[in-house]
């Protein structure tokens, strides 16, 4: 199996005014093509630094894959940095130059003397064509003579540079790259998909697929964050529909025994999730907030068609507003107070009858970072959820040292969690 | 002056899964002290690279800070792989181990045997903590004796680790981490800061302060990004102090010439903006939101203490919600249909009389990627805003091909600018 580095140059990158995304899309793009990719590096525009990155690379893996450092200024060095590690000759080429030259013409600026400098390439290099920008990358294929001169082993390796701009990198891969490596090293493709978790934890998780962990072929592999979880499912195979094949057993393993504690695949969010089932079952929802402000409004109406399921939400966040909207009881309020399992039942009963829907969910709790007492800590949070039939309510002790923003998602995370649960529950 | 390296590490990098975000953060925040930073790594999940990357990361700077590789499950290897490194003993921190017990007894699920792993940490190193997460990091000081074990020249450097959750790495970061390097390494202070910009565009501001972009100390330098912009002014000095004084004039020029253009410093939002000048002018708000869904009143209450100026909001998404909760005229729907400024105003007006409020704000609109027509473009927003004696609506235009997530924000922000310089207005 080939393997590949990925070189970012630039010292706008080491300085973090520029987000790296390039490198996200090669890791991904050297996957699908199963070029095994074990490690990344950034470097500022420095030559003895490009050098001592590049000659690393190139002493581990098979390919060099670089970005940046190919535009018209001083501060641009990647091409003849390269050539110098090699000890390779720069030769202008005719062709790139008269490209440049009418890319200028047909742009109206003249074209400055430093562009020129863009048509270089070291001797034996092949041109990587780029469409939409006057900066070409370049395919050097390595031979055992010029890897003798680094001292590295290996009859051949090949470097490919890019411009750092993304959309003439992306079209460059596309277009010649990706075709190129797929020719050149005829290896396996990997396919992999998430299967992300609510309402359990990630050593849990672990726990309880311990026995796939170690498997070579498909890799499972637990991911936490933000008190939801996900397991990377990863197979290699020849083709990705092989490579699907090989994963499909465990995946169906994980979906049965996970039950409703597994929400989706990739991309899917707790209130896509939600959404769907909503849509698919014809059902509206009302939500009815407090500590959450109208997040979980917004994340439900975020989601592209969400009207079918959306006709008013409230925002209640006065003991007014409670009562005067949702006809929470006032004595509720005086006894319970506004935080407290009758509460949040009294405003989830009290949205569903407003906005006439199926489902009423509410919520109401101490965000902080204030509001807190020793009855009533800071990341108390009630949820009420109520049909035509039913009424109940969830209480969640969150840390108290979470954010507000932490503290709010959370909350909104197990209230659509809550309602996902009663729509697959009323289904089965 | 100092130099330090950031490894990142996780396997789910090298697959392009997620994007290294926290690499950026970390670059900009060295930047900001001072500290050079000349290289940057990602390796996957495995013993012998991370130990191969983190020894030349040491060996080239004097910190090296890690990301990733410190949850509970077997690939999480960071803590013991550095360990290793230095043939240092694991402890077990009984702090910690308390604290992640607690932790796990606050939020309802049992604590894995697994999760105590995360209370590890080589002998001499400090603790790094995470208050949101179980997993703390190290501050690790290596003196001579260690450094010589591994032939690295030097009379100290450290190790700071990070899980890769990026919400707790910029919390210990910000706690913990910036103000020990800040002190640990006494160079030159750098001191900048952001005056942030709505209703100009990056090319307008940059045109404005066109004498202002070639000053060597302070600097000032424009950005942009969703249909907002800023500049950053910076300055060098032997202290803070310094560098403040220095940064001065030029950010007074600044305040003065921008006028309500200049919404706020640093990390002012303009809902925190608008916030304060409720507060300050003790007046409430009342939002009724369509398009938005919830937005607008999700960031207005994502501020501590948002209960002073916010009673209840709305979200009628249906039409029958605007007419029965905010008394919208059917007339109005039928003759101009939901997205008209006359409609606009009609909810302003609807849930200022709700609420009791100073000021209704409304937002009504067609965010896509469905719902366009010929007449009524994705993209066309009309905001209305209403007190007492005056109701106005603005109309926003904008492109069609921005995403659904995209158009709702930048109506959003428009809609808080219209609260934050009717505010600043009516106080003048």
């Amino acid at each position: 199996m080939a393997s590949a580095e990925i070189l970012s140059i630039g010292t706008e990158l080491l300085l973090g005014h520029v987000l790296d995304t390039n490198s996200q899309f090669l890791a991904r793009e050297l996957a699908v093509l199963g070029i095994d990719c074990f490690f990344r590096s950034t470097v500022g525009d420095n030559k003895s630094r490009i050098k001592e990155a590049a000659k690393a690379a190139l002493t581990r893996a098979d390919i060099l894959i670089t970005t940046g450092g190919l535009g018209p200024t001083a501060d641009d060095l990647t091409t003849e940095t390269l050539a110098e590690i090699f000890d390779a000759p720069l030769d202008f080429d005719r062709e790139v130059l008269s490209k440049i030259e009418s890319y200028f013409a047909a742009s109206r600026f003249p074209m400055p003397e430093s562009n020129r400098k863009q048509a270089l390439r070291p001797r034996g290099a092949d041109i990587l064509p780029n469409a939409n920008g006057t900066a070409p990358g370049m395919i050097w294929k390595l031979n055992e003579s010029l890897l003798s001169k680094l001292h590295i082993p290996g009859k051949q390796k090949v470097i490919l540079t890019f411009p750092g701009v993304p959309q003439e990198l992306y079209a460059m891969w596309k277009e010649t790259a990706k075709p190129f490596l797929e020719h050149y090293f005829s290896g396996e493709t990997i396919w992999s998909c998430q299967l992300k978790h609510f309402g359990i934890g990630e050593s849990a998780l672990a726990q309880k697929y311990e026995h796939l962990l170690n498997l070579a072929n498909p890799t499972v592999a637990p991911y936490a964050g933000f008190g939801e979880c996900r397991l990377t499912v990863t197979a290699k195979g020849k083709t990705e529909a092989e490579a699907k094949v090989i994963a499909q057993p465990v995946i169906e393993e994980i979906l049965q025994t996970s039950g409703t504690h597994c929400y989706g695949f990739d991309n899917e969010t707790l209130e896509s999730a939600t959404a769907k089932l909503l849509i698919a079952q014809n059902k509206t929802l009302a939500v009815a907030e407090s500590c959450t402000g109208g997040l979980i409004s917004q994340r439900l109406t975020d989601i592209p068609g969400s009207s079918a399921y959306t006709k008013s939400n409230a925002v209640t966040y006065s003991n007014e507003a409670k009562m005067t909207l949702l006809n929470v009881p006032e004595n509720i309020l005086v006894q319970h107070g506004a935080v407290s399992p009758e509460c949040a039942e009294a405003m989830a009963k009290g949205i569903l009858n407003l906005a006439k829907t199926d489902i009423g969910l509410s919520v109401t709790g101490i965000a902080g970072p204030d509001g807190g007492t020793a009855d009533k800590p800071v990341g108390l949070v009630y949820i009420g959820i109520a049909t035509k039939d039913k009424c109940s309510n969830t209480k969640l002790v969150l840390p108290s040292q979470l954010s507000r923003a932490n503290i709010r998602q959370r909350a909104a995370n197990t209230a659509l969690n809550m309602v996902r649960v009663l729509l697959l529950e009323q289904n089965s």
